[in-house]
């Protein structure tokens, strides 16, 4: 069963101060399971976890995730920007972009950022943008064909056919890249690729480890470069249903370093650093939309209309993706109602949940949408003129801090010519 | 062959003064359009088209539409305000809503607009949080079960089992409702369904129009409410791809025309208008989407990276929508090369075209994305840290206006607390 980690006497507090529907982040939890990652990646002395901003954007959530000793994965201008500002810098921070204006790379140059190069054709457009390549630079790797795992996927965009997929070089593109990088200067090299996401499998880390080990140690032996790291990217998922079970970071950890004591200490790679770039496994169980009932409909089903919607969170009418719902005070409740819990948007797909069995809801109750803490206010949108929330941080001494206001009316005028 | 409404050296001056990406409007088409609609519904004096604000909430084209005898659909209260300050007033506003906050129902109100409840409960909710009814109401219906008309339907929401659709009300609540207002003050009726999106069929409307018909024949028999309106709402479509044929709207006007002569002028009720709640038929074609091809890709497929991206234009991200497309200056050129044309977002989905023959592109070809006028730039987001667009108006006499600016990283930081 899946529990929230506020109580309704608390959660009717926060809603006091702040009107719903708002995001709330479990600073603890956080914290815990970033230490937990780290733990499990203990036995590699040059790790470390690079969030993807693009999950939680939220400058106060970065400073907690680089307090833990993440640094940043960025994919743009305004990434970069935020990641600057809130404090990293250097080898903090990894920009992973594709299709990138020039401008972009130029602002990761500045920063430091370490540059992981999606295409062949970014070599020289690279070299040509900033005059030079940097001494350290990354390459994205697409191994084509199909990856599977076996595992159930559901609602996700999981890229179980690389081949289809727009990202990375192939195979001897990442030969030619690392020869041309290094011929125009560059002396630290990293390999990365990511290949499915959210995965439920405490073997995919191990299994894409051992891929890219392989690949490293190959490129190593043709180019004679020198391998400075290996970014797994994301892909460590999270249980969005209840029967669902979490990955083990801790086993995922110690299947890595199988594949690493078996691939690259025989290849005389022992100096290799192992990245991660999570966004989902770091945030996703530690933030939650909070929304309110708020009217209730009889038609040809049961409905539950609450002051959130798709605005707010996207992923069920994007991907019909399951987020668990707690209606608060009725934890234990018999579940005998059968609901499609609404949002006010004009589009029919604004449904948290479709024929979903929950407790009696009244109005007024509050529901905890689960598991939104990643790509959840980072999909929102403003559909129908809807304003975005406020996201709240629930701090260590449970205290509550608005870490991002809601939007205004002026905020959706602001760039209008009236 | 669909056809661009600038061309190449028009359009290459234009993105001198606007970089790339933005949004372009044609001024001359949106009126013609808007026009020839109201001729083919000059037979019904009551008619109004209302155009649904939010398939392109952008002042300038509400102010457009206005001078063409347009009203506006709203659907909150972001899009309430924008339509009194577009100057649209009383009945020249429809507030179609659902699960609507009591805080919309009261501006709805001071602006005179008209109320069209989306459920029974609303009614006295409605009575609750004005302490009356307005003079006029509409009433939403809904009549379950499933709806088609045979043809052929591509990635768009289509309620084709309105039965599992959340809007409107059953055929006794109707009764109900209509009972209820009357009861509570109200004097003059409307009724509205909407049943499917995007049709390509000159049946629809007519088909849809006879059964509204019928039904406000029977409750204004049952409950002696005067019908003053009804209101096909929206669902005239636009064809996407080149091979399909557009609506014929005067044949539409025609269809409608029919029925209304055979149901309602036999039941006494030649004085009820007809409304529309158009959108995509109203400004999908009339703007489109313009990028620069800035990368290319040669792994397992052919790759156009664009400087426009999912955040710009979702539809082909979340529906798998087709949009056309021209690369300029190339317009008679063979198509023999196949391409996937994608944006820069992080997401495999992000492609505007898959496998799409198209003309040779060279790097710097500016490239048009059709029929993105309506449903476009309003469902925008800022994922990944991206930035939405300007948006553009050709004016009649051919000079560019900017009517939205684009957003610049103070936008996407303005509610974040560092």
């Amino acid at each position: 069963m899946k529990k929230t980690f506020v109580n309704r006497e608390e959660l009717e507090a926060i809603a006091q101060r702040y009107p719903t529907p708002f995001y709330l982040y479990d600073e603890a939890g956080i914290r815990a399971n970033a230490r937990k990652l780290r733990q499990a990646f203990a036995w590699n002395p040059g790790f470390k976890e690079y969030f993807a901003v693009k999950a939680t954007p939220t400058p106060q959530i970065l400073k907690i995730l680089r307090e833990e000793g993440c640094g940043v994965d960025c994919s743009s201008r305004t990434e970069l920007m935020m990641a600057g500002r809130c404090g990293f810098s250097g080898s903090e921070i990894m920009f992973s972009s594709n299709e990138t204006p020039a401008e972009e790379f130029v602002l990761a140059q500045e920063l430091g950022a370490v540059i992981n190069l999606d295409d062949l054709t970014h070599v020289d457009f690279l070299r040509d943008t900033l005059g030079t390549v940097p001494k350290t630079v990354s390459c994205r790797f697409n191994p084509g064909g199909t990856f599977t795992l076996g595992e159930s996927k559901e609602g996700f965009q999981v890229m179980d056919n690389p081949g289809q997929a727009k990202y990375g070089m192939t195979r001897p593109q990442l030969t030619q890249a690392f020869r041309r990088l290094k011929e125009l200067g560059a002396e630290h090299f990293g390999l990365h690729a990511f290949l499915a996401s959210n995965t439920l499998s405490n073997e995919y880390y191990p299994a894409l480890a051992r891929i890219l080990f392989q690949v490293a140690a190959e490129l190593k032996e043709e180019t004679g470069c020198h391998i400075a790291f290996i970014n797994l990217s994301g892909g460590v998922g999270i249980p969005y249903r209840p029967d669902q079970e979490a990955n083990d970071i801790l086993a995922i950890g110690e299947g890595v370093r199988k594949a690493y004591e078996e691939v690259l200490l025989p290849a005389g790679m022992g100096d290799v650093a192992i990245f991660t770039e999570l966004g989902r496994f770091m945030l996703g169980p530690y933030g939650c939309l909070v929304t309110r009932a708020v009217h209730e409909k009889h038609i040809y089903k049961e409905y539950i209309g609450v002051d959130a919607c798709a605005a707010n969170l996207m992923r069920p009418a994007m991907y019909g993706a399951y987020h668990h719902i707690t209606v608060m005070g009725k934890e234990d409740a018999p579940c005998d109602h059968k609901y499609d819990v609404v949002g006010s948007l004009c589009e029919n797909s604004d449904k948290f949940a479709i024929d979903r069995m929950l407790p009696r809801i009244d109005m007024g109750d509050l529901l905890v949408i689960h598991d939104a803490g990643a790509h959840g206010f980072a999909m929102g949108y403003q559909y129908n003129g809807k304003l975005r929330s406020a996201e709240l941080l629930l701090q260590e001494d449970r205290q509550v801090r608005l870490i991002r206001r809601a939007e205004t009316p002026d905020d959706y005028f602001a760039t209008l010519v009236w």
